[in-house]
């Protein structure tokens, strides 16, 4: 997937309906929560089980939303996600050892800034 | 970025710390959803103004961390996000044609299902 | 409990702190938002089953700071906030009636607008 | 407002259609966060002007929704909402006093843990 081409098939696409006046980060974050309470929205009388089978067409709109929202936030504010992945997961990698986090949710469950 | 490349490593980063029973997709947009709530603190007291200027290393991590909790998600679902994106754009360009769209906030802000 | 005392407490509150200037209801939303992403850090690793025997005091702080967001944003916009929920009670009453939704998970499911 | 006369009646609304079997304090958060995103939704391309300024239906319904969940959910988990509100409110008063936090975003901003 090349992120750069999706990102700005998105900027062409709001260009193109005047749109850029609506998205500033602020209001996009905002965005990226409706998507987000609608995703909560079909996983919340679910059991866990229940949310493992779960494939439909739904759940596959909202994720894209979300995904694109995200895409479209960081283009905003000129952040390259690809690097924010890399460094993040580094972050997590020295945060987490193996040894320490394993099978460890109380450790887990600790607040992840 | 090779999506399915970065799924595998935080498949692998899940398994090798045993987590893979925490990550349920409910609990994993719970998850994602936690984060998307540190987003929004990030923007909450900003104007539209003041979050186009916003660069700094705390939004970059949370924006990281969403997008690797969507990541996550969808390939637990079993879910082609580079598949589901591409239709996605295309079910808006049919939704929101330019003529009708154009800089239009009224139509915009209606539920997008 | 008095809720239009503790409505003009947290007026009072904020207006010593010279805070109205961040209160618009859109910001209130996120902050909201903010309160309710650390409302599900605390149970997104947790079972159904953990989840119903937490009570400590950073979940009882996090339902306080929900709560208080909610009446500010119902003061700020003149919202009645018992008339209300009277009213979406009745509305609940008539939407899901007793024999029809018992224990129906699906019914319940869609979206409640 | 009797809190707890409500908390009742939402017990039996609930009792009635045999829905306490979908009602962990975890589906509970998530409900409630699906229902703060139909808010954020409301909002989410509003200036914060124009946020001021509405007063419909829909917001109405949906600050009740919010109100209602919060209220099911501290009472599943036995938590006096009218103690843990008075409690958070002296916590705030001690932690963000009035000459410091004066008109101060920067401080404001910080995290609320």
């Amino acid at each position: 997937m090349d992120i750069k081409e999706i990102q700005n098939k998105l900027a062409k696409f709001s260009a193109e309906r005047d749109w850029d006046q609506f998205h500033s980060p602020k209001n996009l974050a905002m965005a990226l929560t409706s998507e987000v309470g609608e995703l909560n929205e079909l996983f919340q009388w679910l059991t866990e089980e229940q949310s493992k089978n779960v494939d439909n067409d739904e759940i596959r709109q909202e994720i894209a939303d979300i995904f694109i929202y995200i895409l479209r936030l960081a283009d905003k504010l000129n952040i390259n996600i690809e690097d924010a992945v890399r460094e993040k997961m580094e972050i997590n990698a020295k945060k987490y050892p193996i040894d320490l986090a394993k099978g460890n949710a109380t450790k887990y469950n600790k607040r992840d800034e």
